[in-house]
């Protein structure tokens, strides 16, 4: 016990390790994983963070996938300001109850005062929408799809929490209006489908795609939809992007109307969808270990890291070379590879903090490595280990990457589906709770039953909420009850506690 | 004239046309340009614009190549907060006066009071050094070098004007440290000459590489260079771009030390440098005419328009799928290439538009063109017409946007050049100041003498300053006296009004 208190101490010393494990404590444990991995720096004012480059590029790596997507459906780029005048941020009323207490309110200007106070935008919509309706005439001027690359700020006074709960974040916001509830219906769909592929392709993470109670929705919208990930450890649920359709509400309240072919008056349908840094939060949530970070190779700026295991008699200078070679080489075909030449740090301490870091692949090249024409490789995922030759180093290494990604979500596809639990009955609902499950359960969908399950499951945990209803709807038996009123069920939902 | 008047109204029903002639107005004419050529939706919070797709998309593109090169260089982008608290904002003396009147400060979240005021950011140079000191520590950490793209708020009370003076803009902000004076000198030129190719070789404008006198200096740093451009039609200078040495001004304040290789201490030597949307308003401003935008085709969204001529006995099928391959020809070849198919448009109607929206190039095809498989192609930026095969579209029109981008430039610069003028004595300045010109002189590079040049320049045209100390220094003869103090001059300096 001792021996290994004092190993612990050394680590410390060198800034490597962690002192908090994943299944211990959680959140300590996520707190510092994401500082020593040098995702995140804490900031001077509570609730903000410092991106730091190796989060930003994993920020940068989805969103030029989001958009290209985006593009090909020919919604454009655009910009919108910071600031909201009060008037125009107050005009829908569900919206504005929904976000009120957080806005943060700019009231001087050096040392004056402003003539009225100017609102930072928590989201778009109010900020938009009057221009909406100076720009949309006629149905020619249909569809308008437009989106925005900016920051959002939202005071939020509960704990903040790097990258998922923060006071000021970045995020995509797309605001489309059409002339019929079909064409936002399917966008609606459409966009949910990417964020479903951000999650699952990029970040290797399984979602549920799934719509909102009325409880749960955006403020002010129709309907909201949404992908739903699930931190296993926690027993939380995580809105991971949301889709809604708007409805015609906002069109009514910021007067968006247009002329049809027949001349006759109509009033657009609106959507908006919008995913967050959140994201990345998610990811380190669900993949991170007691080593550190370990990222998806999709998302990695870098996916593999060379380091040079040189011996005292052996030939430093070709091993050098040899790795300078392998990065250039995988460089070449696309793959991001750096090489760790460092001579002040030993190549245990470099596997320790690239570890920390989160690199998917480790090369290392030693003398009989380079003696054998080979390289050795360790999976960050699995720490599986494998000789290949540098004959064919490109192709072993994207297929080694692949299977990275693919395991990762494959691994947390089996956590996750160990976590949902199918129940029944009240009591049975509550068993699962405690267990952290996320909960599948057959329900009545009433506002007033999910306020009650609210009321009823109310703790220093925090109360149970509705997730999502899943598009996929498993088979429901008529005669079915509700788990939590005894009502008549209509459909199956996902509930448990959420971020 | 009544007949002119005529026809000047019918344009105005149709929404198009300018009402002010750029000779004659320039100042209505630069706003009405903005909002015609849909780059600008004005704003009900004064000082702040919409940026619409149309001008967006041009600073998309300059991002993908800014960004790009300063990859190569190794600069990592990441993201630091909005909000900046006041005991930090205010570290650095001559930095917070430059920037404190322009300060924008949150006090409310909701209904309640923030315990202090925060303010939003007008530059990061405050938010981000207290890091740097943290995470510099040795030799090994440097250099450093970060850059964010982002939005700053600077709450000016003169005149707010699109793009070059708004109250929040988007820009991006490099922010780097170095061990040796060397290299923060060497980086301060690098990013120097990228601002140069974003205006000459993207925006087609012809800049000054220069040094900013010690009053125009940014606030706390060592030295300033810019790229300065040239408005001949107001005589005004705008600073274009700015790359600053700082020196170890920030370093001393912020604390941001590190122990060399020999384990002796040091304190960094840093840079910062932005561009911001303000390149696009230089832009409208140079390159515009009286029929609206001329946009230079290496930023234009829109590179080619292809407009079908029907008349009422041809093959209007013909001639419709003839647009639609031909846009086919140039997207495959990589060429921004939309049609305008709209049947509730006159084809004049429609070349009227596209010129207010500044497009390079528009390509007609009517019955004689599909006839002799040809398509007529007409510049943007100089009216002139041409009749091109279809064989040899892609090569021709590549040739014509090449060509158009080139005379854009050659024509901004010779109005530039007729707008130098070299002057040595008091009256010639004041001459050449009343004629609008952007005048080089041999100053003795003294602060109290420019104060005193701004002092007896006053008037409601605002006072003249000096612009920059152009690095490619003219010969200054030995004996040559500054312009204004007739004391030994020291080097040229351009003068004049700015934005």
């Amino acid at each position: 016990m001792a021996g290994g208190k004092k190993k612990k101490e050394v680590k410390k010393e060198t800034g490597l390790g962690l002192s908090f494990k994943k299944d211990e404590n959680f959140g300590e444990w996520y707190s510092e994983v994401v500082v020593h991995g040098e995702m995140i720096e804490y900031y001077d004012i509570s609730g903000c963070y410092i991106l730091r480059p190796w989060s930003m590029g994993i920020w940068e790596i989805m969103q030029v996938f989001f958009d290209a997507e985006i593009k090909k459906m020919k919604i454009k780029n655009c910009y919108f300001p910071l600031f909201v005048s009060s008037s125009v941020l107050e005009k829908e009323k569900d919206h504005i109850e929904g976000f009120a207490p957080e806005v943060a309110w700019v009231t001087k200007s050096g040392k004056s005062d402003l003539e009225i106070p100017i609102a930072i935008r928590p989201t778009s919509e109010t900020v938009m929408y009057p221009y909406f309706s100076k720009w949309i005439r006629g149905h020619r001027d249909l569809p308008l799809k437009l989106n925005q690359w900016c920051n959002v700020v939202r005071w939020e006074f509960s704990n903040p929490t790097p990258f998922i709960r923060s006071r000021e974040f970045l995020w995509q916001e797309g605001h489309t209006a059409f002339a019929t509830k079909e064409e936002a219906d399917e966008e609606v769909l459409q966009v949910l489908e990417l964020y479903r592929r951000i999650y699952e392709e990029f970040l290797a993470i399984p979602v549920i795609k799934g719509k909102k109670s009325e409880m749960e929705k955006f403020a002010g919208g129709l309907y909201t939809t949404s992908v739903e990930a699930f931190i296993p450890n926690t027993g939380r649920g995580v809105q991971g992007a949301t889709s809604h359709c708007l409805g015609q509400n906002f069109a009514k309240m910021f007067e968006i109307n247009f002329e049809n072919e027949k001349g006759e008056k109509g009033m657009v349908w609106q959507n908006s969808w919008a995913y967050s840094t959140r994201t990345i939060g998610v990811m380190v949530m669900v993949h991170g270990d007691d080593k550190g970070l370990v990222l998806p190779p999709k998302v990695a700026s870098v996916q593999v890291v060379v380091v040079p295991v040189p011996y005292k008699d052996a030939d430093t200078q070709g091993i050098l070379d040899a790795c300078t070679a392998t990065v250039e080489t995988l460089s070449e075909a696309g793959i991001r590879a750096e090489s760790d030449l460092r001579d002040n740090y030993s190549p245990g301490w470099k596997y320790s903090q690239w570890e920390m870091k989160g690199v998917p692949l480790r090369i290392e090249i030693g003398p009989k490595d380079l003696a054998n024409n080979q390289v050795r490789c360790v999976r960050r995922d699995n720490g599986s280990k494998s000789d290949i030759k540098r004959d064919n180093l490109v192709e072993q290494v994207k297929t080694l990457l692949d299977n990275i990604q693919q395991s990762l979500l494959d691994a947390a596809k089996q956590k996750r589906d160990a976590s949902v639990q199918v129940v029944k009955t009240w009591d049975e609902f509550k068993d699962a709770l405690v267990q952290k499950k996320m909960i599948l359960a057959p329900w009545c969908d009433e506002e007033e039953v999910e306020k009650d399950v609210k009321e009823r499951t109310r703790g220093e945990m925090g109360a149970a909420k509705s997730l999502c209803s899943p598009l996929e709807q498993p088979e429901l038996p008529e005669g079915t009850i509700c788990f939590a009123s005894g009502k008549p069920a209509k459909k199956w939902t996902y509930w448990g506690r959420s971020y």
